[in-house]
């Protein structure tokens, strides 16, 4: 019997095969009625989707590691999808790999491309404060995706990498405060010399206060609880109501992540402070979730997409060409909602 | 040199080495300045905790699949990261693989243990409406985890699987709500003959109005849409606006997950209706997430420490005594909370 193809399957259904291909491939752009036909089809039949099952037999090898830290976060949930689909476009699969409390980054993600033969890295998230150099150790090709820009010159060479312009995104959040009549604007961060993606944040809104003539004021940079998950709801709640407890003078919180931002707002809530009336709220990343939250979150929405497609893209044009390392940096999209502007705000997509 | 043992740390740190092992596995109960003076000196040290780098190495094959669709629910990461912990205890590693749209989960998982010549498997979440057949086929033993008990004898003796109970806790919700003196009850469920948790839950609500004397009324009962995310808060914000449209006489509204509650609570405020006043709304699972919304939401916590425990106790029964396929059902807790009790709530842990 012969093997059915992808051709077969969009004859069968009576529609084109790029259809076909974008139902394998989750794509959100077709027609609901339409793609259950196709997946009822494909099931049926008894075809394997290409780079699935016999594709991987075939190819064994072909895989490349994606070596993260943190799954609780739904920004790196959303990277994981959206990795996924571009990995598998090209015909290989994506073996997620979790680094543990105390292991180094870079010697776990060694190990795991040995045992498993792996043939490129991508690192989500993360902090590489002790590692960079040892990335050079690495004998595969990889791309930091996410894990915040170190934009310094000398290390940059060392490693490619895909990110949101952090520093200028938690800056437009700042100057969208201070534009809304703000001085008195508390930031929750790490500590303050982290080259990370929460260290690029602060350094974000440092600068804008500095531009806009704002004198820096040491009570209002809340370390985070070293205890407590970093990007969690709790420790956005526990260190918001430390800050409450000290009634410093401040209108306005500036989370360093939408989760973060969930945690400082209901902190809030709890103490009797309305939002955005005593206290105006930040986010960043841009997760679904900042939308359905009451008060929806002002935030700076990270472009995923673009950010996945770049990551994989550099990471493929490296293992097939080799050449230099680039580092690239998208911008985000400012997002005012109810917990700066207040109201109920109806979106529309 | 001889190589540093977990001994040698526990003595340079001056403490036991089941504090050393509880920082090695991320537990939370280790005072926070000791793991940092434990993770500092194991980096310092050079040794390679327990299966990790060096273990996997000698053991290579010693691995468990961890087979599932949905990762965007924050229900399945917090499972991800208690299985993993639980299955490295036993010098296993936990390889995740996700199910695509339109795969069999069965057939998936098949391939991916020959690959990568795996041991066990876990499933966690999905559905098996057409593969419980298929899961005879499987070479390796395996758990369904939190994936619905299917309360039928027939196939019952053909897996071995550990949930919460989904009927039982539904019908806690249900009652909570008459009690609190609701009859006109909605619910977002999945079609209502789909043996899954979301039909299981569904079974809990219809059992539960019958037993109270509450006739059923079908256009109370909402199909999710199926082109969004099952799990999702854009499902329930969807679902529920097309509820309200239809002003059916209601006044509480169940979801079948704390994040579609989140979405139907969104969808209530955004129409201007009060919470728990003009709608009582109720979640289920009692992700960390639905503590901090405001309002808080009332739920069913499911046990999923206990859960994760038994499952991969299980499995490892099975893979070293062979034995019996055994069904475990766990009692959820009811929380309720501020999305049917009204005020703020602060909960104290």
């Amino acid at each position: 019997m012969e093997e059915i193809t992808i051709r077969d399957i969009a004859r069968m259904c009576g529609v084109g095969v790029s259809t076909v291909s974008r139902v394998i491939n989750d794509h959100p752009d077709v027609n609901p009625q339409t793609r259950e036909r196709i997946l009822s089809v494909i099931q049926k039949s008894g075809y394997i989707p290409n780079n699935s099952a016999r594709n991987l037999k075939r190819t064994e090898a072909r895989s490349i590691a994606l070596v993260l830290k943190d799954i609780r976060n739904p920004f790196f949930t959303s990277m994981i999808d959206l990795l996924e689909v571009e990995v598998r476009k090209r015909g290989y699969s994506l073996v997620p790999h979790r680094v543990r409390a105390g292991e180094d980054e870079v010697d776990s993600a060694m190990e795991f491309i040995k045992e498993k033969r792996l043939q490129g890295v991508v690192f989500l998230g993360g902090y590489f404060r002790n590692s960079v150099e040892k990335l050079r150790m690495l004998r595969v090709p990889f791309v930091l995706s996410a894990t915040g820009s170190m934009p310094d010159s000398e290390s940059f060479a060392l490693y490619s990498s895909v990110s949101v312009d952090d520093k200028k995104g938690s800056g437009r959040l700042v100057q969208h405060l201070i534009d809304t009549g703000h001085r008195d604007i508390a930031i929750l961060a790490a500590e303050r010399d982290e080259k990370s993606v929460s260290g690029l944040r602060l350094e974000g809104y440092l600068d804008t206060l500095e531009k806009n003539g704002i004198p820096i004021r040491e009570e209002l940079i809340c370390r985070m609880d070293p205890d407590i998950a970093f990007f969690s709801s709790e420790n956005g709640y526990e260190t918001t109501k430390k800050l409450l407890d000290r009634k410093v003078r401040c209108t306005a919180i500036c989370a360093f992540s939408d989760m973060v931002a969930i945690g400082v707002c209901r902190a809030v809530m709890e103490r009797g402070g309305r939002i955005p009336q005593d206290y105006a709220v930040t986010g960043f990343d841009g997760i679904n979730l900042s939308r359905y939250y009451t008060p929806s979150i002002t935030t700076l929405r990270q472009p995923i997409e673009k950010i996945a497609e770049a990551t994989v893209a550099l990471l493929f044009e490296r293992l097939e060409n080799g050449g230099e390392n680039r580092n690239l940096l998208y911008e985000g999209e400012l997002l005012i909602r109810e917990s700066t502007a207040g109201g109920i705000l109806i979106e529309t997509d």
